[in-house]
């Protein structure tokens, strides 16, 4: 009789050797490295009946808490870091681009249009603060039209579709102007838990992690003939920057978030409280045309 | 600036190390390496968003195909090998033991209980199908009084919580007798599909690779000081044998089912139609005391 290690390895053979015929040579490459590595991953920890058990209760109770508005797989892809190694493998090879980070699982198609200055807040809780820039190419070429999707979580630490109802508040998307200026009106983020109430949160707290990710806006940017960029701006100062749950923090994404009295703000418009400025420009990478 | 897979790498050592203050021992283990593993296949196949994004969906159709009578999440480890590679790892160290193969999708609790040599089809279609043989163990004493649960698909491939309705056939249990033996009334298992009407399914059709699993009768043997034992019988010259979708099949585990006139079959009952017989003895490993 075989030993032990054969056995194990034929099984991962014959299952590899299984998807030799799938047509598609990109799909075939994906499954059959999934199943060595996955199989290497359950070798390795001699992976038990009662560990497979619990995988199997794990992903059962992340589809069931899924929905259209709360997303358990993505944020255990946010937790293990897939997330953000898929952001390191696909980063422009041009290191003056903006970088990356992650998506993560609040954004929702159908945001409001908002005018070049207008308010993106819509009633979400929090002090305003106004957000500036420049979208330029890597050549230094100003982008006008590209559209900007902001989004982000109230000063409570909740994004609006959290909350019951179906409110869209601190979301919105908007057109850089004719020297791919863009401004709008926000209110300052807030750090937060991420979702914490499933079994991606008792994972993090029996990992004794922290569920916490440093306060944050969301951006993605589309222009044609460029790469889109999802990124996030960091406030700077914030005490969770080091131990980010998701792993999302880059040095050069941190922005200052500098505090003005009521008075004119610099689009000119009356504020009768004070507010919060964040200046932030971005540099898009050509698209890449692969093979 | 660091180059490409150093700041790839530095992504997977950061993560790994989140998991460094994780009290258990055992889930400190499992995650760091499910991390290394889950990293090295991204970085491998160099997985771009779009993968991403079409893994997170797989995942949230099949978390929301999920009841408690369709479990996608088993099937996806089945058709990936994963299951099977898992009873290798844990099979008993003694090869006089009975194998073990996956324990499948479609166990339920709560199955009737029969008297020895009673009928478990309750209704299901097919023909009748006479299975016996002793329970022993490795030392070649029999164990009376152990827990043999069984269950299968009816003639047209479909287990009852394939209906619609809560009726329970084709499964059921009893206990072996004062000399280890046991005998039931069944149906003929008949080989199947396994449901393929779900992201598993499109991942078999994408792969052209055969839904289809061989004829059997699952086997779930418990009692006390021995190994649990989770296996199948399956029915010998099944076309499928050779290709069974989630890699089940053993050599040890093909039993004959011979055909009988009607007449009075081995348990003295008179049978008024044509019955099967399959025979197959029981060889149960002692429970072993890890460390």
């Amino acid at each position: 009789m075989t030993d032990r290690p054969t056995r194990e390895r034929l099984v991962t053979d014959e299952v590899v050797a299984s998807f030799a015929d799938t047509p598609s040579p990109r799909l075939r490459e994906v499954l059959q490295s999934l199943v060595r590595h996955l199989h290497g991953f359950a070798r390795e920890v001699r992976l038990t009946e009662s560990d497979w058990e619990q995988g199997i209760e794990f992903l059962t109770r992340a589809g069931h808490l899924t929905t259209d508005k709360r997303q358990e797989f993505i944020l255990l892809s946010d937790v293990l870091g897939l997330s953000m190694l898929t952001v390191a493998i696909n980063a422009a090879e041009d290191d003056r681009a903006t970088e990356a980070t992650v998506f993560g699982p609040f954004f929702v198609d159908g945001a409001p249009e908002v005018p070049l200055g207008g308010d993106i807040a819509h009633g979400a809780k929090g002090e305003p603060c106004y957000v500036d820039g420049v979208i330029r190419s890597t050549s230094g070429d100003s982008v006008p039209g590209a559209r900007i999707d902001v989004w982000e979580a109230d000063s409570d630490g909740f994004y609006d579709v959290q909350y019951e109802g179906d409110r869209s508040a601190g979301r919105g998307w908007l057109r850089s102007g004719a020297a791919g200026e863009y401004r709008f009106w926000s209110v300052l983020p807030s750090s937060y838990p991420i979702p914490h109430d499933g079994p991606v949160g008792d994972l993090l707290r029996a990992a004794e992690r922290s569920p916490m990710r440093p306060a944050h806006l969301h951006f993605r940017v589309t222009a044609p003939g460029y790469r889109t960029l999802v990124t996030h701006i960091f406030v700077a100062g914030d005490p969770h920057l080091k131990d980010d749950a998701v792993f999302g923090v880059k040095d050069s994404l941190i922005v200052e978030a500098t505090r003005y009295p009521a008075g004119t703000a610099p689009d000119g418009t009356g504020r009768d409280r004070p507010y919060y400025r964040m200046h932030f420009d971005i540099v898009l990478a050509p698209q890449e045309h692969r093979p």
